[in-house]
């Protein structure tokens, strides 16, 4: 198969599985999102490890796995609040580099478990208020539909570099016609599912997603860059790392939900 | 001077401007929680640089001081959220060590920013609700008396060391000690400013604030120790540095908080 196939058959499989289980009971979607964040996490904590920072992987699976896993079953916080006491007391006592430890640990459970968890908050929340799946869909479509923008437009018009040494593909045209491709999205997608919205909100919804769609790439480049890598993994044929996947959607999703709640009258 | 008579002084000062500060209006607490956050930012950037990690200095305070500010101001949330992306993209073109850089970065805003924040949101929250100061003072003299309790129950019969590594001084009499002696105290204060809460929540609050107290010290001796330092600095005579001091206070103060405003009822 060519690579080219390849990445075409992965992308439907996935594709297909997501966009499932965003539609169907919010189950679905907290199982997968304890393999989303396994997997993202197993691999950023492999990135650490080239620059010999070693976290304990079972309890940070185990801390970024209790986020949706207490969240989904009306857990208390309190019992989360309990299991990172019981990590950093054992860091404390069993971890070398205890300075080093900490803050990757605190990083590596906001960043790839308290952020992808988000996506199912955002379920969870549409559902419990009778609204349409279609919701839910909006983060995940518009995040595809960026990248894809930006690097289309940039294959095809793109001359300046926006952050060469980061992301060597990255242009700023790229970035310019993935806003507008994002904005008229945005305007056509929310109109449909979410009509009392201003039009001025959706325009606004549009560039804030997308901008940070495109943050969201660059930190998670930034951070392969600066330990000498250029894909997360091999897992994925054709698309590289899990985590490559879905550094957009790990600021997208967490956006999206708090604008939806707390911008949004209902 | 003598250490000992210098020790007592600078006690005596920093002692009499933080209660006054806990007692009259919040802006003087506002104040002295500005002061307090930057000496303690700069003692911590000052250790993390003993291991060449080098964050920049000016944005982390600036980030920590925005948060007692716009909270006392009654700002947006959102300024935050977008002085954080303004201080994200600058260090992904700027700064060498990207993959240290962030994960520190967030640890230092929530440990030296988010945590001793909460001393003033508490003052707030009591201000406005029209309850006793004597609230406020609470979990300071709590964290003060539980250091002293345990140093001294520890020197007066401490046999077993509680964590030689890190903090070598530490007993495991004094760390029970300290816990009796502040389940006491809580049972006693807090019978006097909140005689609704039941025997059993005074007792508990007592015990988990205690065990949080000599957890906070542990984790910043654990930081000092695994870079290889005994004091933050040597800016209070006979104290050691500022972070040594609100150690403790930078777990209590949030935890009570949290007790207060989500377990007991008013």
């Amino acid at each position: 198969l060519s690579n080219f196939l390849k990445r075409i058959i992965v992308a439907l499989i996935l594709g297909t599985l997501v966009v499932t289980a965003l539609f169907i009971h919010p189950i679905l979607l907290y199982i997968i999102s304890l393999i989303w964040i396994a997997l993202a996490t197993i691999e950023f904590l492999h990135i650490l490890s080239l620059k010999q920072i070693y976290i304990n992987r079972f309890f940070i699976i185990l801390l970024n796995l209790a986020i949706p896993t207490i969240f989904y079953f009306n857990g208390s916080r309190l019992i989360y609040v309990g299991l990172l006491f019981i990590v950093f007391i054992y860091s404390l006592y069993k971890q070398e580099q205890y300075y080093l430890v900490v803050p990757f640990s605190l990083f590596a459970i906001f960043y790839l478990g308290v952020l992808p968890s988000h996506l199912l908050f955002l379920k969870v929340w549409v559902r419990t208020h009778g609204l349409s799946s279609f919701i839910v869909l909006f983060p995940v479509l518009f995040t595809w539909l960026n990248d894809t923008a930006a690097y289309g437009v940039g294959s095809w018009i793109g001359q300046h570099k926006l952050a060469s040494k980061i992301s060597p593909n990255k242009t700023i045209e790229g970035f310019i016609g993935s806003i507008i491709v994002s904005v008229l999205f945005s305007a056509i997608y929310l109109r449909a599912i979410l009509p009392h919205i201003s039009a001025f909100a959706m325009v606004i919804i549009g560039l804030i997603l997308s901008v940070a769609a495109q943050i969201g790439d660059l930190v998670e480049s930034g951070f392969k860059r600066s330990v000498g890598i250029k894909d997360s993994s091999g897992i994925l044929p054709g698309h590289g790392g899990f985590l490559d996947r879905v550094d957009s959607l790990l600021f997208t999703a967490p956006i999206f939900y708090y604008i939806l709640l707390y911008f949004i009258a209902w």
